[in-house]
């Protein structure tokens, strides 16, 4: 049954909808012109019969999707296009979209359990290129010494000691950032979607890269957010003039971007390039979440800049984890979500009440002790010659043209495959084969990427290459 | 600025909703009453002159509002009233309340990291009565036992030895669960959020005991839902007569309850009233969301029945955790969400990717090697004697009429001070002497049990009579 509350509601709300609508076609039909100013709010009262609060819900909305502005004590004007709108982009930004995601994600995640798989599909790091002992006697050591502490209900913002060390290393990045603006999370991902919840309502647009995470995508689409996909380049990644472009032409909630060795394509965006990001985003005023996940592993001697460092406005919302370098399985990640972080914190109490309190602990001595600069010089390195290699083997053995843009960081290899290939029906053959890779196409929402394949390198010393050859073949065996 | 497809959504959207108002004033205006044949799609269609798309989509939308009845081949039907309206309760339901949660439940979370205060006030377990030493062991042997595993993603569903052990456990309960069908979370109140998630959208109401748990009112705010209020009995729990009312005006999501020693309250539903209730929510299709967090911890002999032993039309979505009776710090809890369970997957994929790998091992571990039962006998005798004697101690220090039902299981006490005694003035005297505890007003959304305070009793010793003293003191000082 219907309350009668609800149906008054839904009564006004028609009616607010109706008379903004009746604004809006005045104004597209040219009978006010941009910087013109519009009826008082009583003379479209009395002239279209509905009351003031009605006029004026209708103008509010209106200002809300930027077609109106309120000038105090002068009344509302139809809104000047404020900055010259972008001109058409090279490479267009797609359509807003309802996100719906393949199920073929959640198949992904179980066959990360399956041992007799060749993993080179999800995400996962080497076990042999993570500190495993290390970290293990160092959680046992404090287990034992601490026993109580570590016992506690670890709540938000989370263990202090290791938060300094994130502060401490967030240095690196360019980011002054205090130990106080930090909240530690369960992983980065964690703190993506904590980040996305708390600035994000149905229906909002949030802008991605195209490709893009697929967990993302997997996010907005929980969210019931659209995904509007912005064209990547390589190297260099977002293209700017694109996400400008967009930027004119929709209410974009947020953007969430990988600046540093994208997933999947492994690019780098330039430190001029996260500046001009950061400042246009600023000038629209509209947040960026940052993820920085794969930053530690960057095969040039530099560890790249964050987005954050360039943020004056407080609108980048940074987050990152130890999963790829340290530790995946204790689960800690941060973020830096300024003034989103009372939001963040409430999200968590209401929801995992605590993050992972020995882990945590775990991680802050390890960081304090040193050595962690010593290891992940090593394993950057490592990664870099399994990325090499494995590109090299596709080349050798993948049918007809490969194209593979050397990745910059990270574990993953991008692999544009002739366009007969279908990445998912390649997926399903390669898993009789004992192989998993990830198929393109759940990198984005709009169809992209289905002869695209995202190899994870993680696991690719030498004796592995027959793995390739057998993959190589099945493609060849499609392409025919 | 809004784009053109966008704007025709939003028109199709508002003559749906026009078209089926117009058919609901004909059912509420008694042209068509209950049980009549409306008039058919065509006709109206040709009627009204919409389209024949417009009407269907509207009749759709009364159908899903319970106020007509499509019957195959011949067409649509005013509902027939198919229960007989509940009478007007003894006691009322609250009406539904879009939710504004008190900024005093963040304080009381930061509050259980303050060393220096008596913690009167949050859920923590007492470090003396859980079985740290061994668990700790446990998990730092089976790190260096199995390093690799336990550094993993352990990506959802969780553990799998643990998922057979809680399945064991859940025979006690009179659950027959299949390992496949639960999935660990980070806590109960991890499982109870997630199942939420999944469940509701925003907007919706859904039916809360009153008083219920802060954490619960937090999370409908964050979702933007609407809490009902049921009035709840001691002992006993929800009254049932005011949710068949409640169910009766109004479209209910879903039911959150704690059926097992109920927080605040500290009391438990008679397997009757399980069996009854379960029905009753069956008859209408709604889920429920038990949270048996406290059940381990029950006073009388017998561990008593979930909900979930009474459901047989998988409508009950059980969570738990070990958080009271074992280990706060691991984050280990679980749901059984039977149909929900792929949502919840899917939630936790795109928002913590994976649950904590070596504590579930642990916990695994602990209770397949035995004495889980042997420890929670012990704790559950030592925490009556706390609640007993804290409870006893409130009736001696405090000033006028004290209420205090005593709780048949868990840890809080939950006091009805004389009604000039504001709690949440209360709490900021105490922490000023260096104590902390929980205001009734947080347990509510509307505005109930200003007057009352929960207790938790986790840490009430023999020794710490004094604190009691004290908080009895500064409500005299109030009372006067």
């Amino acid at each position: 049954m219907v309350s009668s509350s609800v149906e008054s509601n839904l009564n006004e709300t028609l009616l607010y909808e109706q008379t903004a609508k009746r604004i809006h076609r005045l104004i597209k039909e040219g009978v006010y012109p941009p910087g013109s100013r519009l009826p008082s709010v009583r003379r479209l009262s009395e002239k279209w019969n509905v009351s003031i609060s009605t006029v004026m819900e209708a103008y509010r909305q209106l200002d809300d999707r930027g077609v109106v502005e309120v000038r105090p004590k002068s009344g509302h004007f139809v809104r000047l296009a404020a900055r010259k709108p972008a001109p058409a982009p090279a490479r267009m930004p797609g359509e807003p979209k309802p996100v719906q995601v393949s199920d073929l994600i959640l198949d992904i995640f179980h066959h990360t359990r399956n041992e007799g798989l060749f993993q080179l599909g999800a995400g996962i790091p080497c076990p042999d290129l993570l500190p495993i002992e290390k970290l293990h006697r160092t959680l046992g050591a404090l287990a034992r010494r601490k026993p109580v502490e570590a016992m506690r209900y670890n709540v938000p913002p989370g263990n202090f000691h290791l938060r300094v060390e994130i502060a401490r290393r967030m240095i690196d990045a360019g980011c002054t950032i205090n130990p106080d603006d930090i909240v530690t999370t369960f992983g980065c991902m964690d703190a993506v979607s904590l980040c996305m919840r708390a600035i994000c309502k149905p229906g909002d647009i949030v802008a991605v890269e195209s490709p893009t995470y697929y967990e993302f995508l997997q996010m907005l689409e929980l969210l019931g957010c659209k995904a509007l996909e912005i064209p990547t380049a390589y190297p260099g990644g977002l293209c700017q003039e694109a996400l400008r472009f967009a930027l004119d032409h929709h209410k974009i909630a947020a953007l969430v971007v990988i600046p540093n060795f994208s997933n999947p394509t492994g690019t780098l965006m330039t430190d001029a390039n996260k500046q001009a990001l950061v400042d246009m985003m600023a000038d629209y005023e509209i947040p960026i979440i940052e993820d920085d996940l794969y930053t530690d592993l960057h095969y040039g001697d530099e560890r790249p800049r964050a987005l954050k460092s360039f943020d004056r406005k407080g609108l980048v919302y940074y987050c990152s984890s130890f999963s790829k370098s340290l530790a995946p399985g204790y689960r800690v990640g941060w973020t830096a979500a300024g003034s989103l972080s009372p939001a963040i914190e409430r999200l968590q109490a209401a929801g995992y009440i605590a993050t992972a309190g020995l882990p945590e602990m775990a991680i802050a001595e390890f960081l304090s002790s040193g050595g962690f600069n010593a290891h992940v010089r090593r394993i950057r390195k490592e990664y870099q010659a399994r990325t090499e290699a494995l590109a090299d083997a596709v080349r050798r053995y993948f049918p007809g043209e490969v194209k593979i843009n050397p990745p910059l960081g990270g574990f993953y290899v991008w692999v544009e495959a002739p366009k007969r290939i279908d990445a998912v029906e390649l997926l399903r053959r390669a898993l009789d084969r004992g192989i998993t890779i990830t198929p393109g196409a759940v990198f984005s929402n709009s169809g992209r990427f289905q002869h695209f394949i995202r190899l994870n390198a993680a696991f690719f010393t030498e004796d592995k290459e027959h793995f390739i050859q057998t993959l190589g073949r099945l493609a060849a065996e499609m392409s025919r």
